[in-house]
């Protein structure tokens, strides 16, 4: 059975809840049933968003120091629970040499499976996911192109962001509330599917809560993990 | 900065309960403050309680080949989040050749700092936890004797086993009624603090639930831990 190797600590929480995802996803009826994996939290990469906006050292290669770790202890596939660490995917796949999955295409996967040819899908992330356009540039080789939808500048400024950080800071209610409506602005925008590409948005935002389907990258990409080492 | 090494997958959600103790136990303000960890959560280790009955194969093989994988990880340290498999401590240790923090050691000298010398400590945890003497026969070095009381055979088995089934089936409400029955009986028979020596048990029952301080032994080895990683 395969070893996966989970490229952590981009934020240790992101990682715990990856893992949890993980275990969530597995048909398991005894603890000999769940994915092997081994985990790399090593939270002193440097700051990712900050390396995007030129503020800060480029994470590379303590991205890639922690692969190598990984491959040292012997595992056969890698993946990383960090949406802006795939900023940096093509570098640190090019330097371990072992096959990665990628969130955003597990993401993809899944809203395509979702809302069909041509959706319309509504995008909630960071400031910097989107203006990186780890998302809206992607594209799964042999799928139809999709339309994207995004908040307005003033949405990212007063509810998106301060609603990423209000999680971050335990203060639930207040996250949810400034996501739904950003979220709730997407679907009058006619996003038919939301895709969740931030690893502190699902905490408090699931379908009911914004009126739309939603895609959790974070659970996307722990089913393709369980899928892989459990073929169907 | 030292990176510690968790011998993880005994279970899989045991493993991420005390990642989560390690992260709340740590004075973090950023992604960067926090503990490094590497984690081989490896499910298929044979089961533990199954050993201890004569009923399966020993794990001690598996175990170890998963400390060898840490340490060609590059981990400074390691620690083993689950109370059966410290059944093999001394073997583990022995052939790993890395420094090893034990966890039954760390709930005693919470139990100690709480209750004092002569404390008379009452204990829950499996059958087999119990009956391998794993709790009842460690001595802290230099610390004074501490007298245990456990629950009868009785209890054993309407009550305590009953009891972390339930919270392993995901009945909580159920779990929580059947364990805090067993706590209380012990405070009746004068246990001053009752140290939870089974990862299950701690998440349903806090000093609240059965009318006396806890020690959860999980969330004291997480502090060890991080005293060992931020030395005060």
């Amino acid at each position: 059975m395969d070893v996966v190797g989970v490229l952590g600590g981009m934020g240790p929480l992101a990682t715990i809840d990856f893992m949890r995802k993980v275990l969530d996803a597995t048909p398991a009826t005894r603890d000999q049933d769940h994915v092997p994996m081994i985990v790399c939290s090593l939270p002193q990469i440097p700051d990712r968003t900050a390396a995007f906006r030129g503020a800060g050292d480029s994470p590379l290669d303590a991205i890639v120091a922690c692969g190598q770790r990984l491959t040292q202890a012997g595992v056969d596939v890698i993946v990383m629970p960090c949406n802006t660490a795939h900023l940096w995917f093509d570098e640190v796949q090019a330097q371990l040499r072992l096959p990665m999955l990628h969130l955003v295409d597990a993401a993809l996967h899944e809203a395509l499976a979702l809302a069909g040819a041509n959706a319309r899908l509504g995008l909630l992330a960071t400031d910097a996911t989107i203006a990186s356009g780890l998302y809206i540039n992607r594209r799964l080789a042999g799928s139809p192109p999709v339309q994207w939808l995004l908040p307005t500048a003033g949405e990212m400024l007063e509810q998106v962001m301060p609603g990423i950080e209000a999680v971050k800071a335990g203060r639930l209610d207040v996250g949810q509330a400034l996501l739904a409506e950003a979220a709730r602005a997407l679907g009058r925008r006619g996003a038919e599917v939301l895709v969740l590409g931030c690893t502190e948005i699902p905490l408090v935002l699931d379908a009911t809560a914004c009126g739309l389907p939603v895609v959790d990258a974070t659970a996307a990409l722990a089913r393709q993990v369980v899928t892989r080492i459990h073929p169907r």
